[in-house]
């Protein structure tokens, strides 16, 4: 039999009203606005509506550093949350909702996959109840008020040379990375170099996942600064009197959307920020919701322990105050054997040959990477669980290899078939993560807001990635002076590095040590409130390939999608 | 007592649930998809569900030639929708959806106005259900597509200097006017120079706005020209293998969005295409729906008869097949004072102080206006009422002298006092509607498929414009030839044009006679299915003031929106 595709298993599955979804975790019709048959947004009254509810288990997926093809994080979490209802538990999933330029590029959709995924996929992967389109427009709303600034008189000395917002757009689209705008004539601005970034990477996204409230919200986008003045004071969104409005177009984006998964396990998804230059973690305010709503919570987090994990912890919960009780490291036997150094992995290009044939050792050569990120769940206080999520292709020694090494660690594992048997295929796991979530928990942020910046991207540098130390540039120093200067040294640090390796340099796997952390520059999201050191290159603008998915994406004669995949 | 806003009357209007809205004229819950509370997308299923019930009496609303201010089209649509339900019969109204863009610009937000005006104005004027965001997507999505092609290997041979796809975006942004793209490095595209239009400006707009259904949706997205290769031939998104993904993106944006007014009339809301540039109507799918659904469907058509009417009979009805039994030309004592030629009228700041003081003698001084808008819909056989918007600064005298020109060239007419009293206020008005579409009709269009483009746009400006003929420049002429070429000959004419004067020079007030129309350049929408001849400076993406609405707008402590107006 021909295993069928995502979006054949997405179809296929029966799913029942939204109504009903909710109220099995205690949400109230009144809570809900639909759009659409598929998706309802959930009121943020709902915080209130729930908070005498006992709060639920709060359950983390990370990883090992994965390779360019990803080791199965979104998966393994909607299968983890369909586990729980297998076992007749209210469980619940908060995921990030996929943003829709990939979509057309590489990707042809996201949402989990197999009998592990958020159904439709269509409706995900496509609009969604349109908050992708709404950060865009609040966040050309402050791009065009900027230049329009400079326009009509820069009463507040905006210096154009010091203009660090760019502009936005949801489509992989290389030629809007650079660009100059305002050519023409008088009439039409003033030339300027600039350029668009892909939207999840706006800060109006980070800060969309990070605000607490719709008036946080508010306060944040004021705190958003656009550049520096002719004194390199800062320029913020509230002077320019854009935060209103820029808030007005997200009110109803801050309302996470309920979906559910193909096992009709509720799921929140909700806002999609950047891994890199920012958090890479679903919103605060679904976690809210979901915190009292379900017993337990399972969320995910981008990239390996070192990158969304360590940022879900020191940025998302220092935020949130809220604190998890397990945390999942999702741990894949290709994944290892590319960390023992031997493959090279390529996304868009099947496994090397080789990497198929029975290698436990191999395995076993990789197994510092989970080692070190287990490390990193363990420096937060959080108790891990090794999930190894199965692929066909694997051997059973290989398997056993993981789990081996889960066992050196003291850790609790299990392997998960979630991918091709549902929540069914994750219920050993479900129930690793339950021990794990009755173990005494004493979450601890990695520093303390106080620490200077410097020395706070030296810790997460020697601590969570087993770098020697940090090399700052001059140009990044006096950076790292001017943000403590500006108030901002009290941010958390959001470390861009690449997520193909717990270093800097990408080509290098396992747990790499004797090496240090290059600071290139730093930039500041004071309005998501963080610090972003670049260590690397950051792309933020991805480009369609030779043969895009959107080539293959179409309705069929009966109006039906097809070429998602 | 002080009148009350816009949104005040909005939040103030007592709302019915959608589905007893839609019941009200047959539409069943199972064609509604809500979308949050207050809007719903109408699925085109109703086409067939509705298609043994009576045809609609058909009626569009057009208006003299308008002031910067607006004469109250949109008012007046919603008021004489309004109306029939206070007479106790099935109306409802079809009308463009705002664009944001300008909602942060000048006009903080439109929804008609005063007591007729749809609600509740917050959606209408933000987002709706994301059909503005989808159109800039798949636009956009070609663009990246088209310079992708380039940057492959250009395996078409699309000459990068016949490129004429640009990009869009819903901001008011001056500064995205022109623009150099592609700059960077080699991996970041090719430096080439284009630039941003408005959403609304976009082909895509007015392809969903023309299209008759998914399928005819897909066909003429395929029909796009993204510019020429370098042997002179048209380069289509079906060549580019764009056009399936970009209906998929657009097939929720195709189902007409239903809401109410502020006295429960059904409308729906569909699709944005500008006056000039493009055909300046509501959605064909959308009137389709309502044809079948009430007793009197009334849609507007933008700006004056010899604009937004003209295309209305020959774009509109051309494509889809429908013919209207009556047309509304809306004048007001404002707008024919101004045709007197003896007052400027600035958009954004008060009417001069004389133009107030009593003179029915001005308000003749215009009426010429008046006539030729009123020959301009008998020519296409189409029975006019002439409705008198009334403003509190009116004198009577001056309201008589309309209707006096009126009855001189044997219209009904009726003052409508809707803007202050709602459907109570336009009962006369649409008494005489009534009685006008029980007149035989003989809808005639304007010229033949057949006729070549050089004579469609002769016949529109001397028979429409009172033109004494066209001046074609040497390039015009050149493209005129090579649409007729290129198969695109039998296609309407849809002439850009200044909407302030029946002329091609906005300050030519009344009825301008001896005088020629230019024709600059000539372009083709062959999706959309028109050329448009280029007569004039039109602007495709406008700016922000030095005060935009968006500075006003902002949430209050309650997360309610102000600002709107």
């Amino acid at each position: 039999m021909v295993f069928p595709s995502d979006l054949e298993i997405s179809r296929s599955a029966v799913l029942q009203p939204l109504t009903e979804v909710a109220a099995g975790v205690g949400i109230d019709e009144q809570l809900l606005e639909p759009y659409g048959r598929t998706a309802a947004k959930v009121s943020l009254d709902a915080i209130d509506h729930l908070a005498d509810r006992p709060r639920a288990k709060y359950v983390v997926v990370t990883a090992i550093t994965p390779t360019p093809l990803g080791e199965g994080k979104t998966t393994t979490t909607v299968g983890l949350g369909q586990a729980f209802g297998q076992l007749s538990l209210p469980g619940m999933v908060a995921v990030r909702q996929p943003s829709m330029g990939p979509t057309f590029g590489i990707k042809g959709g996201a949402a989990g996959g197999g009998y592990a995924q958020v159904a439709p996929m269509e409706a995900l992967n496509l609009h969604l109840t349109g908050d992708m389109h709404a950060v865009t427009a609040a966040h050309n709303l402050l791009a065009a008020m900027v230049d329009n600034h400079l326009h009509k008189g820069n009463a507040l000395g905006l210096d154009p040379h010091a203009v660090s917002w760019r502009r936005v757009i949801d489509v992989n689209d290389r030629d809007l990375r650079q660009i100059v705008s305002g050519l023409g004539g008088r009439a039409d601005g003033s030339p300027r170099q600039t350029g668009f970034d892909i939207t999840a990477a706006s800060e109006v996204m980070a800060i969309l996942a990070l605000c607490t409230s719709l008036q946080d919200l508010r306060a944040r986008l004021g705190r958003i600064v656009v550049g520096y003045d002719y004194d390199g004071q800062p320029v913020t969104a509230e002077m320019l009197r854009a935060a209103g409005a820029m808030c007005v177009i997200l009110r109803d984006a801050i309302k996470p959307n309920l979906m559910q998964t193909v096992e009709q396990t509720p799921v929140l998804v909700h806002c999609g920020p950047f891994g890199n230059i920012a958090h890479g973690n679903s919103s605060i305010v679904a976690d809210r919701i979901g915190i009292r709503a379900a017993d337990y919570l399972v969320t995910e987090a981008g990239f390996g322990a070192d990158m969304g994990a360590e940022r879900f912890f020191n940025i998302k919960c220092r935020a949130s105050g809220l604190t998890p009780d397990a945390a999942v490291v999702v741990a894949t036997v290709r994944g290892l054997k590319a960390h023992s150094g031997k493959y090279t992995v390529v996304a868009g290009r099947p496994l090397p040959e080789a990497m198929l044939e029975e290698s436990p050792d191999d395995v076993r050569a990789g197994a510092e990477n989970l080692r070190r990120q287990i490390a990193n769940v363990r420096r937060h206080g959080v108790t891990p669980v090794v999930a190894v999520n199965a692929f066909p292709t694997d051997h059973d020694s290989e398997q056993r290899a993981i789990l081996h090494v889960a066992a050196e660690e003291g850790v609790r594992a299990a392997v998960s078939t979630h991918f091709t048997e549902g929540g069914k295929g994750a219920i050993e796991l479900a129930e690793a993560v339950i021990d794990a979530c009755d173990e005494p928990s004493g979450f601890d942020l990695l520093y303390p807001d106080e620490l200077p910046l410097v020395d706070k991207i030296d810790t997460v540098a020697r601590q969570i990635y087993g770098a020697d130390g940090i090399d700052v540039s001059p140009t990044a120093a006096r950076q790292l002076e001017t943000y403590e200067r500006n108030g901002f040294g009290s941010l958390p640090v959001c470390i861009a590095k690449t997520h193909l390796s717990l270093s800097a340099d990408p080509a290098l796997k396992g747990a790499p040590s004797g090496w240090r952390l290059p600071v290139r520059e730093v930039r500041a999201s004071a309005g998501a409130g963080f610090v972003y050191p670049i260590c690397g290159e950051m792309r933020t603008m991805p480009g369609l390939s030779s043969s895009p998915a959107a080539e293959r994406i179409d309705i069929d004669a009966n109006g039906e999608v097809v070429g998602l995949s």
